[in-house]
């Protein structure tokens, strides 16, 4: 492929970015909207104000924003060329038109009739349902994915989150680029040695988006046998963070390509840099993103009284929530990084403040959309490896993908996990690791980046490659039980399979106590204190500031500022916070981040009765969240 | 316009439908592949296998499907100009092609790439952001849509609907016809005396879409103001049929122009007298589909276990809802009629069948949806009036729509009022008449079928005055209240409303004493005997056919059918029915069909405590559902 159309590629994928930062923008219009309605319907409900329906409202709102667009927006340059049928269409750019227009005699009139871009046709034949049975790669990333990412954020076990936080961290950002520069490079050399001959931009595109590990499967079978806590928040965490890492490092590489094209020869160096800076200016921007959308949405519940009217309330935790996805979107930020920590943020703070029927449909909500789309894009992949037109079945870079994923998986886990045990303490025994190793399915993810630019040859054969590796890890993932057993990985819970860890009936609803845990004294945070330092240190200003703050617990402010700050702290403290009963503290205190010197005590007791319901995915007797009832109606 | 182009605009008509077809059958093979995922993995899970997770099984049947699409499909035909940027493109169709090829020589290489049809250009400005503010028409047919539909019928107030059904039954079916037709005939008689001139066809099509009204403000209103149960039931029975009603009209003279464009002249007749016939077979068609499905539905949670598991249980009925309008769509018959019986079925049927959890879960869901989709359209009505590239503003044809919309109106309520009034006992007062007649506004379904095709200048002047339509009457909808007060119709419920009605705390928390049924004794089944006996033909059949087949209530199929049938019904009996205690009789006795002698007897009292929450639309102390607690909470 030549230095030419490799920099056309780059342009087209501007132009495919442009367009969904456009498609973003337009949603997040709506979702601005709405949230405007939600708050304008509360504030008329709380008055009792009767004079306009909610529709109503969502109208008027609508025609002033329309307005607005009409008559401020600067018309931008799309592209089109004007083709007539009986005379010769000019047009002298380097890249597609976006439109086409079609100048028709039909019978008596002249029509004109536009045509939008779709795609490079590569087969000339091809029928219409099997095109049809494909989705917009668009409704992936807008539609489908920020719910699934959401709900891993909101249901994330946070307390066992963040006692490992450190070699989660490491795992997901030392570990996930490990792994896609490995595939990358293995690829770029096995690609030397066969016919194939990918781009070494192509190679490591390849490598950041399957370095999104899934693990669904995995999880469904650890909730189903209640093994290990620390293994379980270990794979959680990693999968959870390593995505966001994931699609960060994508862009990245995108970015990389851009600047290497339109840099002069000796600047690669610079190039490099620079895209460094951009990855973690991306990352940083969208967490903090993510992060103040969710503080928001729980200063908006702590200080209206939205929560007298438990639907506003919903939607409004919903319609924030999406925003952060879309406001990242559309500032060139990763939108899946900035709603996995609005999700965060969300279980954190804005979850104390919810009424309890809007912390039953949202937690209810979530569940039960992510069930949907989760099974929805696997189906998805599935019939569209036979449908989608645009395969490149390039076996010798499937085969390939195979072996240099095994390899990236190795250098990651391993050389990290002797790494993190010199220093860690309870250490990741080596069973651990080889669950780890084994755990590295790929799934929706890593589908949804190959799918989203599908232009040009070598991005295609990228997705059909992807797809495959989906298909045969997630089948794979069926043999988790096996393994577990194999690997001699202590589990419980379920009669069938506890019969050799001799566990009594009180035990099974908890999740089993750790191998790695096995000294109840063992004082992990103390062997470590730098690490403690940094995690107590946030633990103490979140006690502290932020949970005051955000959410109606006690302590108020009142209480945990300095005297001279008192007039501030009462204004930021609500009549619910000052009136409630001493005893309802922080509700999710079993559930928080590590506190004091309990990090290293188990918290299995605790979870039972939390109401943050997060402990369910280990202590549920059932199985993959589908059996659990609604964890917080037992609350109400 | 000539008749030429008018027949090109019928035949662009039947290609849209085609390609709506194919969207439907689309996702409805996705739906399929989530049920049958569903159904499996409750099979695994009932069953304790373990070695496939539910991503994996959903993978695997996508695999299938694709396979079967693949290599059993013959290629349909999909039209496509070549267009060479250096040559003549050819064609000779007279429709626009669907898809245009753009060759085009990019510095090395010869690309080829596809451009969609997306429709005519009317104006060859227009800026993108604001192109891009719209939607695809197809999203509001069938993303949002359904389940507004959906909510209407699972949420019916079903006790109330059947016993004014056949007053609903013609306000529905004969009023709308008949305001279709009024609104078409005037709408075209000042056609020909100002300066427009749509077509007879264009105006009918108008007058169809625009009979679709939408009470939602008025319901949100009643609910806040607990007006009359029977003036609820009248406007929301209405709008509910009247909808269905008006969408199979669009199609009916859809049929008609497309029978009349191809039939011979002397056959109007005939092709009328079709039309009328398809009026009448798709109606019946999609209501039987509809309530098909929710049976079936019905029959999957008697039978199965699945309510062992609510995640997939609720997964199970939102798919099963979703396919039936998906299915009906495919099928050429109207969605929104398959939807909404299919609610009314699962409300009636499946409802008694699920768990506690997922009553609530499938409650708060489609509220919280409905919600969220309802909102979405007006504000996306307000933005899109000045966004929408495609408007035609004729205010000459706008203007005359509002007169025409007036007199369709009053020739629909009162009229029939009259009529109905002759037979029915208790009648329909002034005051109520008067206020159905100002009931009538227009909303979301309007909108929908109006945006749904814009192709032609017709249809694009139609969309505009909708748009208008529906922005003026749910604005002017806020003065709902004034109305009420105005016309005297008697409101209650609320401290400061209700001073003048006297009701003391009490009845505060019931519906008003209906001023119709002010005579206790009042047997309106009796004075009407002709509907009675049908109605109660039904309400017997349902209790001891229906009721036992389909729900696990008592009595059972052993106990209401004769001896001789004893081993078919034992067979068609569920072990939870036969076990369960007898005290816990068909849940909703108070919300069913009419029941012997007490129909005329205020059912209130029966309301608060029933488990179908339907009631909490008139006896929730709080607005518009918004702010009643999950009606199924309290018997959980």
């Amino acid at each position: 492929m030549s230095l030419a159309s490799e920099r056309n590629d780059i342009e087209l994928d501007e132009k495919i970015k442009e367009q969904h930062r456009i498609d973003s923008l337009n949603l997040l219009l709506y979702m601005m909207l709405l949230i405007t309605t939600v708050l304008t319907v509360w504030m008329f409900k709380h008055r009792r104000m009767r004079y306009m329906h909610e529709t109503g409202l969502a109208l008027v709102f609508g025609l002033v924003v329309g307005a607005l667009i009409r008559y401020t927006s600067v018309p931008s340059a799309i592209s089109h060329v004007e083709v007539k049928a009986v005379s010769h269409p000019t047009y002298n750019g380097t890249l597609p038109p976006d439109y086409l227009w079609y100048h028709m005699k039909r019978k008596l009139e002249n029509r004109t009739y536009a045509y939008r871009l779709t795609g490079e046709v590569e087969d000339l034949t091809g029928n219409q349902f099997a095109q049809q049975a494909t989705f917009d790669p668009e409704i992936f990333f807008n539609i489908i994915l920020p719910p699934i990412i959401f709900n891993a954020g909101y249901s994330l076990k946070r307390k066992f989150f963040f006692r490992n936080l450190g070699s989660i961290l490491c795992f997901a950002f030392i570990g996930t680029t490990i792994s896609a520069f490995v595939i990358g490079g293995v690829q770029y050399t096995f690609g030397l040695l066969f016919t194939y001959k990918p781009s070494l931009l192509d190679c490591l595109y390849f490598g950041a988006l399957i370095s999104a590990t899934d693990p669904v499967t995995i999880l469904a079978i650890f909730n189903d046998l209640h093994v290990d806590v620390n293994l379980y928040a270990l794979v959680f965490g990693e999968s959870v963070l390593n995505d966001a890492v994931a699609i960060v490092l994508v862009t990245a590489i995108e970015n990389y390509a851009k600047l290497y094209a339109t840099a002069a020869d000796g600047f690669e160096a610079i190039a490099f840099l620079k895209a460094i800076g951009l990855f973690f200016y991306v990352f940083c921007s969208s967490f903090l993103l993510g992060s103040v959308m969710g503080c928001a949405t729980a200063l908006l519940t702590k200080f209206t009284h939205i929560r007298d009217f438990p639907l506003l309330e919903s939607s409004l935790f919903l319609l924030m929530s999406y925003s952060s996805f879309l406001i990242a979107e559309a500032a060139d930020l990763t939108g899946i990084v900035a709603v996995l920590f609005c999700g965060i943020c969300q279980a954190h703070y804005t979850y104390n403040n919810l009424s309890d029927e809007a912390r039953v449909r949202t937690k209810d909500f979530f569940e039960l959309i992510n069930f949907l789309t989760e099974n929805f894009i696997f189906s998805y992949i599935g019939v569209s490896l036979f449908t989608f037109p645009k395969h490149q079945w390039d076996f010798a870079f499937i085969g390939c993908a195979f072996i240099s994923l095994f390899v990236g998986r190795l250098l990651n886990i391993y050389p990290l996990s002797w790494l993190l045990n010199l220093r860690r303490n309870p250490k990741i025994p080596l069973n651990f690791q080889h669950m780890m190793f084994l755990a590295g399915l790929r799934g929706a993810i890593a589908f949804a980046l190959a799918i989203r630019n599908t232009y040009s040859v070598g991005r295609q054969t990228i997705l059909t490659a992807t797809s495959i590796i989906v298909a045969v890890t997630v089948v794979y993932g069926g043999l988790t039980t096996q393994l577990l057993l194999w690997l001699g990985i202590p589990v419980g819970g379920e009669a069938e399979e506890d019969e050799t860890t001799g566990l009594n009936q009180m035990q099974r609803t908890r999740p089993v106590y750790s191998t790695m845990d096995a000294r109840p004294n063992a004082t992990g945070a103390r062997d470590n204190p730098e690490k403690a330092r940094l995690v107590r240190l946030w633990s103490n200003f979140d006690t502290a500031f932020m949970k005051p703050l955000l959410t109606n617990a006690r302590p108020t402010l009142l209480e945990t500022l300095p005297m001279c700050c008192h007039p501030l702290a009462r204004l930021l403290t609500s009549t619910q916070q000052l009136t409630q009963d001493t005893s309802n503290k922080y509700d999710d205190d079993g559930e928080g981040f590590l506190e004091g010197d309990d990090a290293s005590l188990h918290g299995a007791g605790g979870d039972s009765g939390s109401i943050h319901s997060n402990g369910r995915q280990m202590t549920a007797p059932d199985a993959a969240g589908a059996t659990s009832p609604p964890p917080a109606a037992s609350h109400m």
